[in-house]
């Protein structure tokens, strides 16, 4: 009888205006799926939201009650645009307070800095209860609250938070994936790949198309967290695919 | 007294585990969001979600009860993992029917290029009572159902579908945006933006920060949707930074 894996899972709340704007392109949802991936969690669910606080209240509530981890990004700065950790404290029922290492590494951030004003101050903000996440690039850290994690809005700032919590969250195997690609339409193959699926019990097989120099063709990703079903899953459709007069470039095109 | 105006509103749902991997960096989201502004709508809330039918039901039939448009991505190929027309017809309520034109279009596009196999007659399928939204680029039609317009993952496909909507939603006045910059820590000028902002009726005001060239500066986003009172805002953001010592970058930075 196969055992049953523990699936660890993530949610993600991207908090900001600029994103449901479109003035920005996010790039936070990629960097966090890929990183959490190697810790062996899967990313289950993102929300873009608005700086609001009643929408980051229900989004947080909703999102870290089904996950085993919850990361938000955005709106932690020193501006009046910035409520994400008064909304998480609302969510939280817990009070706001002064965290007093997070002081102590912004007044040494902006010592040299012009001093610690009091619009910086308020990113020493932390729901009680919090500890830091390091952050090298700019004096202002991230927070750890239980489960969630609060990061900036910044994707290189975002992406040393990550660097510090590397290796320090519970997860499972992490998920593995392999990918082949072929000059065909994927209308064409649909049926291999349903099949193929079907045949390899824990492999997920995508299927996505493109257009390039004036040809169709389609790259396929297989996922496991089993390093031989993989295999085998990537040798039979591979097998399939040219069985069926359709050659594979390994990889990927 | 001043006139209560009316917000159009859309979400978005952007289905897809290679987003959710990190293996493909979305695009929809910037793209529609652009879009959206333009025809006087605003997107109040993305959500990410896997290719899973209860997944798809619940983020459906919650976001189109509160917005006057839904839009999703994804999911519509030919391909086993293309279950988003079947999941919202759950969601709706409504069965899954072959769309005629659908069908006729799919012939054609399919006449020259091996015939309308059955994996590519999946790509007719549609909640029973939808338009279609012309897909010039691969035949498979886009689909509308009431306020849900369900769009390809490709982006470029996308992007034709939303030229076939241009202009049909109806909407208020669009969200107009201008840009300053600054050479300066956006926490030097917290309270310059927050006061501001504060004396600017119906102007929001965002500040993003960077770190370019080894120095720390900040671009204003500034928006409303009245021309006059941006340009005010805009005028006196401007000049209450120069008098603080801060030369503005008109545009931004």
């Amino acid at each position: 009888m196969p055992v049953t894996e523990r699936i660890w899972t993530a949610a993600l709340i991207v908090i900001g205006d600029e994103i449901l704007s479109g003035r920005t392109q996010d790039k936070n949802i990629a960097q966090i799926a890929s990183w959490l991936n190697v810790q062996g969690i899967r990313l289950r669910e993102v929300r873009v939201i608005a700086d609001d606080s009643d929408s980051i209240v229900e989004a947080v509530n909703t999102l870290r009650a089904r996950n085993d981890y919850l990361f938000t990004t955005g709106g932690i700065g020193p501006t009046h645009d910035d409520i994400t950790v008064d909304a998480i404290a609302r969510a939280l029922e817990v009070n706001v307070e002064i965290h007093p290492e997070a002081r102590a590494m912004l007044q040494g951030y902006y010592e040299t800095r012009g001093g610690l004003t009091d619009a910086r101050l308020r990113m020493a903000r932390v729901p009680a209860g919090s500890d830091l996440i390091e952050n090298r690039m700019s004096g202002a850290p991230g927070i750890r609250h239980g489960n969630i994690f609060i990061m900036a809005g910044v994707p290189h700032i975002t992406a040393g938070m990550l660097d510090m919590l590397t290796g320090t969250l519970e997860g499972g195997r992490p998920l593995m994936s392999a990918q082949i690609g072929c000059w065909v339409a994927e209308s064409e193959i649909a049926d291999i790949l349903a099949k193929t699926e079907r045949s390899h019990e824990g492999c997920q097989i995508g299927s996505y198309p493109f257009f390039r120099e004036g040809r169709t063709g389609a790259n396929f990703v297989i996922r496991s967290t089993d390093a031989a079903t993989l295999e085998q899953c990537v040798a039979d459709l591979t097998n399939r695919l040219e069985s069926g007069g359709w050659p594979v470039v390994t990889g990927g095109i």
